[in-house]
């Protein structure tokens, strides 16, 4: 069961832009099950589009359309695939009555270019999601088109309403569809990789799809079949069976990104937070303030480049770094608890470390890196050496010593 | 001279990864006036690979295919391609043998899969870098072909020091090409447009890409002809030119970041600088410090998030926040002279504001920003109004600081 996404767009040939939108739709339609052989990117010329519309319609069994479906004379697509598939282009009139509306309600002044709009291969069938842009789909010998607008939410609202659960139903019989992404943490993509063919075994007909992405890595769950509540317990199941196996490296769900589930722990627990940066420069502030009301339970921090700052700010006695040196368990402690008491927090964080690429030495080589933690219930620290470069340092150290806060109030 | 791309690797079409080598070759041919008609990217199959090959024969007077050249079952370009192309597969010993040398260098020991590397259709020409994997060139009736590795630094090597040149000489029988890529910040990309226009009329044949990168505008200016030397001297006069119709909005070249820029002027100035962020919660510091060799110039920085903070790390006195509130002129100055003084620095820069989406006002809307500037020149302050998500202002709001301080430097 073959299909193949086309993406038009001028922007997507001259490399102005990255494509989204086929990306997104062969992961789905992959985690699904579905098999994209092909994607192809063209610009706004009818003769090529035809030409390798007519090649898709000889060699898949779906064709996904993305883009030129617009007002403007560059938007070929409908009168082109029209032409290339023998079909007669017409208007159909509850979509002008549809976009006549939608424009009167956004008081946009009616121009003559938005009835090309409503002009559709004959046949077609309307994909509209209400109060955002249509797309179309039809059927052609054992071929089903779906024509989809090119921007992206608007391509993708269509796609997930529309094309992944009807392709679902009709290649597998199956209509339902139930879906998890999820993060991870601190568990390497080849142990991964050996849960992942153990949960198949666990749970029939599941599609695993994994996704590294830098410093975490994502997975995704696929269940089908007839019942949508008996999927959702399977899925359930299938997770709490993922947690058993990869224990606290499971984050959560894609949505929530680490930062936020930490601010949730705090806040759930009442807890607020400073932090003492080194070698991360503020990235973990950053993150932490990335979350809208972190304002609640984060109190700020210290960005501590010099071992001046370290002291003054810090209160880091000049003892401990005389004695261990400002990349170590000592100073990372010592500045953990004084973050914590100057800004009068409940919970210090702090890392100190070397991201390199220069600063290293044979007994602390670049990479490097303490985290120290001082929460009500004692004071803790942990050791690295992350390999990578300054920026993947920065990012690494910046994510465990976030991960350690939050295996710490779980 | 119309051309084409064909990208292979199963990773592109179950959306795996996102492809990077299309768009790179595209937007690198598009900037030097050559134009890709069309995309395609596969999976690993031989059949439909060939069958989009001799499509592309068919339309094409160049085509760049990536991916499939390497040691394992998977690696099917060479094979098929030779096949589709009717030409015998034949084994390239000067390559076989600079393979073998490269795996000794590297101690890694010789197995039988590696000898497939040196398989290449015979009258190819092979494209060594040296040092880095080779690609093959060869030419069938009137079109060019170039097999380039499916690694990005691979792939961008030898197509930079290839395929581009090659392509250029052969279809505008002009040898050189002069690339630049500059930073542009503070100037709309429509005012951009404008002025695009009228560097054409300035520098005839000077082809101009202009690529909007949030918070920046990127604008690549191309110049092709005989002597490379004149065009290096036009290349100079046209960014001139460029920098008395853009102003101080001109950054410089791709390669350097602004807080690259901003830490060479601290540096050549002998500047030492310490940041006080409340909004952006700590970006600025990790931008700055995401340079190697900060620690020269950056002293470290407070994160603020709170009236406590402000007052008792960084000095800023109670009547200044009763007053006129934490997101004030005043407040910002009060903050950048405070972590000038703590950190013992020669520039405090300081940034309070109200990200959202949560906490505006009708005095204060969400985006309202003010930087403070306090150097051995004096002290400024600026207001802004920033429109977006809480990411985007946060982003704005550290670009914004940073490039103040670099006009202040300049």
């Amino acid at each position: 069961m073959l299909g193949e996404i086309i993406a038009t767009g001028t922007e997507l040939i001259t490399g102005r832009v990255a494509d989204f939108n086929a990306r997104y739709a062969a992961r789905r339609l992959h985690e699904a099950g579905l098999e994209v052989q092909c994607i192809t990117m063209l610009g706004d010329r009818a003769p090529l589009f035809q030409e390798v519309l007519r090649q898709g319609l000889a060699r898949s069994r779906y064709i996904i359309i993305t883009g030129g479906l617009g007002p403007t004379e560059d938007d070929i697509t409908a009168a082109a695939a029209a032409q290339a598939l023998g079909l007669r282009l017409w208007r159909d009139e509850a979509l002008l009555a549809r976009i006549k509306k939608c424009l009167e309600e956004r008081q946009i002044p009616w121009e003559e270019r938005y009835a090309r709009l409503a002009l559709i291969p004959e046949g077609a069938v309307v994909l509209d999601p209400g109060g955002s842009a249509c797309g179309f789909s039809l059927k052609h010998n054992n071929t089903r088109l779906f024509f989809l607008p090119g921007v992206p939410r608007e391509m993708q609202l269509l796609f997930d309403h529309y094309v992944l659960p009807s392709l679902v139903g009709w290649c597998g019989g199956e209509a339902c569809l139930v879906q998890r992404t999820l993060r991870l943490f601190g568990i390497s993509e080849t142990m991964l990789q050996e849960v992942v063919s153990r949960l198949a075994v666990f749970q029939q007909g599941v599609t695993v799809g994994l996704y590294p992405n830098f410093p975490e890595n994502h997975l995704t769950l696929t269940l089908r079949g007839q019942d949508r509540q008996a999927l959702e317990a399977d899925m359930e199941r299938l997770i709490a069976a993922l947690a058993r196996e990869v224990g606290d490296t499971l984050l959560g769900p894609e949505e929530t990104p680490l930062e936020d589930l930490v601010g949730r722990l705090l806040r759930a627990q009442g807890l607020t937070l400073a932090v003492a940066e080194s070698c991360t420069g503020g990235l973990i502030g950053h993150r932490v303030t990335n979350i809208s009301g972190s304002s609640d339970y984060f109190r700020g921090g210290v960005v501590s480049y010099s071992n001046e700052a370290k002291m003054d700010l810090l209160r880091v006695p000049e003892e401990t770094l005389g004695a261990h040196g400002a990349v170590s368990a000592e100073t990372a402690v010592a500045m953990a608890e004084g973050v914590k008491k100057v800004f009068r927090a409940d919970v210090g964080l702090s890392v100190t470390g070397i991201a390199g690429p220069t600063g290293g030495s044979p007994e602390k080589p670049v990479g490097t890196v303490y985290i120290g933690l001082v929460t009500p219930r004692g004071v803790e620290w942990f050791h690295y050496l992350f390999h990578g470069n300054r920026e993947e340092i920065k990012v690494l150290s910046a994510q465990m010593a976030l991960d350690r806060l939050r295996k710490e109030l779980l």
